[in-house]
């Protein structure tokens, strides 16, 4: 049995495309901006694994996930007519990352799982988004691990055992939990235990995975199966 | 006024004295080691600042403090007869810093500077020894800051600057929060605001200090009365 468990948390634990389209509605509408918000929502997100690739093939150095989101929002600005937005607007635009709300059955998951394991985020965001993310919808977090820890982004190894190390923990002895197959994958390839939870809808209906694509050790409908699944009382 | 209070843990939070007295004999007098524990304990501890200055100078590579408290153990070892201690004794008794006490103001103080403030320890230990500390004692941290994110030790600069940055924050707005005037008068001298909170007894009656032996931006007896200091919501 795992002793921490290691969350994916983009897609899995929160509504990042909803998220994006509220706090861009909010930051942009009052500055006379009407556009397609979920458009525009996934639009940024699809520059998500090209900007983190610029790091993880070496030609960038590290940069925490904030920056690599700017990066991303410059690519799409063009396209949705953004490109004479001020500085300040641009910095309040970017931390709609840090005011996503998590799925309705995170919560109660979570707090079930702590009395049994420890908890962390293995995330690409990095430690302020996490804390912002965290605050705003009671994670109970034991530490911030993933991305800015290991200086490297999913899905490179370092990610997955810079995060067992720090707990001082083997690496299979830890558990990924993640909506993402791909995420799984390498966990599993770097000798983690793996956890699916599905979000069939992540990003509009249809969108996510209705189950693993591959082979893992505990598939779930949510946090509270999955909390169901691993035995924590409630 | 500051965003996010950082923490120093050893000694300003934790009875490291008692508790090392404490664990050393649960684990060594049932092998037969009959010893005066809290000399133990203060000769074991007074290896730490040698035992990091070999990071901080550069003689050795980064290691985590659970490495650095093995090494000093080593040290201690055979001025308490303690030479022939086998592996697995070896590593448990090195875990006696996991299970240190906090003092008795701490989580009530915490509860409340929590509404107003980020938490995080700013602390030498490693992640899983923080981890550890805090699941025993409650401690609400956001994420866990320290030595182990910056690769160095207190007091070089680079600790107290990494823990800000990790939280996006400006040097000017985070406070390090102490019992030690040294801990203090580097942060201070990095930008950040300061708080002494006064252990007189830290490691036996009239071993700490009683008050800061530098200009500080606040001086509390206990973390109730920083928490007053600091005007947070009881």
């Amino acid at each position: 049995m795992a002793r921490a468990l290691f969350f994916d948390v983009f897609g899995t634990m929160v509504d990042w495309c909803g998220g994006i389209a509220r706090e861009a509605e909010r930051v942009l509408a009052p500055r006379g901006v009407a556009l397609d918000w979920l458009a525009f929502a996934r639009a940024w997100r699809a520059e998500y694994q090209p900007g983190m690739e610029e790091v993880r093939s070496g030609r960038m150095p590290f940069a925490r996930l904030d920056v690599i989101h700017r990066r991303m929002l410059a690519r799409v600005q063009p396209r949705f007519g953004l490109q004479n937005l001020d500085e300040a607007t641009l910095a309040e635009l970017n931390l709609a990352w840090h005011r996503l709300d998590a799925w309705p059955d995170v919560a109660s998951g979570l707090a079930r799982l702590r009395s049994r394991f420890l908890l962390a985020p293995v995330s690409n965001g990095n430690i302020a988004l996490m804390v912002d993310l965290a605050r705003r919808n009671a994670f109970p977090w034991d530490a911030i691990l993933g991305a800015e820890i290991a200086g490297d982004y999913k899905p490179k190894p370092r990610v997955y055992l810079a995060a067992a190390e720090a707990f001082a923990l083997a690496p299979g002895d830890c558990m990924m939990v993640a909506a993402h197959s791909s995420d799984l994958a390498a966990a599993a390839a770097n000798g983690l235990a793996t956890a699916h939870v599905a979000r069939p809808d992540e990003s509009g209906p249809g969108t996510g995975e209705k189950a693993p694509a591959i082979a893992v050790d505990v598939a779930a409908a949510s946090f509270m199966d999955l909390a169901d699944k691993l035995g924590s009382r409630a």
